[in-house]
């Protein structure tokens, strides 16, 4: 059977204690749950699902093109960004990339089922796990492709407008295609602050990863885009796999969810006190935490077993030991809502309790 | 803007004549609509749509095997057929690909995308479409995939079993990946008796591919799979792209779409009566009809404005001029309900009106 290698994986039977709910903190989807006019959409709109989508999603990229000010010709719609990400892959064919280490490992997957070779940058926990200057000196004109999450996935670091501004001009400069994955940007405080779509018409080598998977919780309708001002880098994507990836039900969920601001203020403001809360109670019990901006926290600890330990209470978290520049000492949990982030380290304080 | 060569198009704005409905003769689907037991589950699944799908479909996988009489381990699941062919492509990535001329249009897509070299075996007026024995001497072992639609898209002609099955073994002794399609199947009045999915034990070098897109009115959903004995073809499609390709919705309805089994027969019925009564209209009209036993009928008509002229009645048909081995005087119309397809054969006796 295939290794289930991401988070999220709530199906796999698991011997819970009886009558216990799993509470998942190996996903990072909004803890608010799939706001209340996407659900009507979908009862509204069930007619409509036995028609052929549109190949082209042309309604959802005029709403989409509105809400982010950029021209629906930018626009490439895919089955979650994961879709967007192997047709990136399956579009260029790549023969060099480069990744951090650690980051999203569906990059990695992707380029190599192309046969990518592969270089890294890596994050070490003695920087904080940020991008520096020298980053500069790994884009060659050998590397065709660059992937960069802002925030990163899994630690929720952030790369500053500035630098990934530089790192997409010296990709220019080198003819690499730089991939500024911003999946995770819609949960900070000030996305404007570090988002670079707003630049995107004078960088026509960068293509932006988005996606209403997490900050809207559609992980199971799958619904993300890349954003791009070169034509031809569009076109490749619709050519790169089949035309109709994105099912209506997406495209009706999509063209709603962009309704819903204030579930995405709320979200900001639930995600921001919550995290605080988790950070420092982390800190408190003796775990390394790195400094995330996102909706999930990386964290350190020599107790190897804790995502088992914690399964017994019903939880789910993220072993990263399967990450490249990480280990097994690593943990990644998602921001939930009080009274879960509560339960989960009242949880691990009993497990560190001499008397566990 | 990228062209869009398959039926279906519902989406691109059309100057319809005020009040009048659009009715959608290109795409293939059951004229029943979406059973109400499948739209139940939608409504009643509304709150897990916010998961990550499962990336094995491990309980859709179960019920397959069960409605299916086949392992779950033979099974793949797609956001569509469309997506399996894809994998397929991805996944094998063959030198040489044989096809049927025409045939459905998006093997041929996706083998291009991987850069193979297509051979045609060309299927004739003259010949009924029909598939003979000389087929065998096109599969030599430079061949490594080759697709055969049954009943085949857009001609509705069938292969009977017995044939597939030597096609099945000569393929064999080339080691040639043999794809059966068998989207349409279930449409059949007949469908054991060509489906070939109870001997695919003894075949590993042969996938079948099936939809609930077309017999569950279920395209808006998007949902396929591909059914093989080769653990290691199981095992490439799953590489062969992103882990959550079939949403929580698709896998949801699937699973629903399984205990529809009165839809099914009176799909049947339905598709069985209103074929012929479309077939002989056809023919009273002059229009030359291949013998189509699915449910969809090819024709041909020197009146290549036909598309055009019936579009002033709200009526979409599927020009065939992009068929390989069809040209513009041939159209394919999808078998609808009784008033529908009485609507569209006056909607052809009017404009066939000489006062027209």
């Amino acid at each position: 059977m295939k290794k289930l290698v991401h988070g999220g994986d709530i199906y796999s039977k698991r011997n819970l204690p009886e009558n216990l709910k799993l509470i998942d903190f190996s996903a990072n989807i909004n803890p608010l749950g799939m706001p209340e006019g996407v659900k009507k959409a979908i009862i509204n709109s069930v007619d409509d699902f036995c028609n052929y989508p549109d190949p082209l999603c042309r309604e959802l990229k005029k709403e989409i093109s509105v809400y982010l000010k950029v021209p629906e010709s930018y626009l490439f719609c895919g089955n979650g960004a994961a879709d967007v990400i192997h047709r990136i892959a399956s579009a260029i064919r790549p023969e060099k990339v480069l990744l951090t280490a650690p980051t999203f490992s569906e990059y990695e997957q992707a380029v190599k089922l192309l046969g990518s070779d592969v270089e890294y940058y890596y994050l070490t926990k003695e920087k904080n796990f940020k991008i520096h200057i020298d980053i500069l000196d790994k884009i060659t004109s050998d590397i065709k492709v660059m992937f960069l999450c802002n925030p990163n996935n899994p630690t929720g670091v952030l790369t500053d407008k500035e630098m990934v501004l530089r790192i997409g001009e010296k990709c220019k400069s080198t003819k690499t295609i730089l991939v500024v994955d911003e999946c995770f940007m819609d949960f900070l405080d000030n996305p404007q602050m570090y988002s670079i779509i707003d630049r995107l018409g004078t960088y026509n080598n960068i293509i932006v990863l988005k996606a209403f998977t997490k900050i809207y919780a559609m992980a199971g309708i799958r619904l993300g885009y890349g954003i791009c001002s070169d034509i031809n880098i569009i076109e490749g994507l619709h050519k790169a796999g089949q035309p109709w990836n994105v099912s209506v039900v997406a495209q009706k969920c999509g063209i709603a969810a962009l309704k819903e601001i204030d579930y995405v203020n709320k979200t900001r403001e639930v995600i921001k006190n919550n995290r605080i809360f988790l950070k420092n109670s982390l800190i408190k019990l003796g775990f390394e935490v790195v400094n995330s901006q996102a909706n999930y926290i990386l964290f350190r600890t020599e107790l190897k077993s804790l995502p088992h330990e914690l399964e017994k209470f019903g939880i789910l978290i993220r072993s990263c030991s399967n990450y490249k520049g990480l280990d097994e000492t690593y943990f990644r949990i998602a921001v939930k809502l009080k009274e879960d982030n509560e339960y989960l380290v009242n949880c691990i304080k009993k497990i560190l309790s001499p008397l566990h």
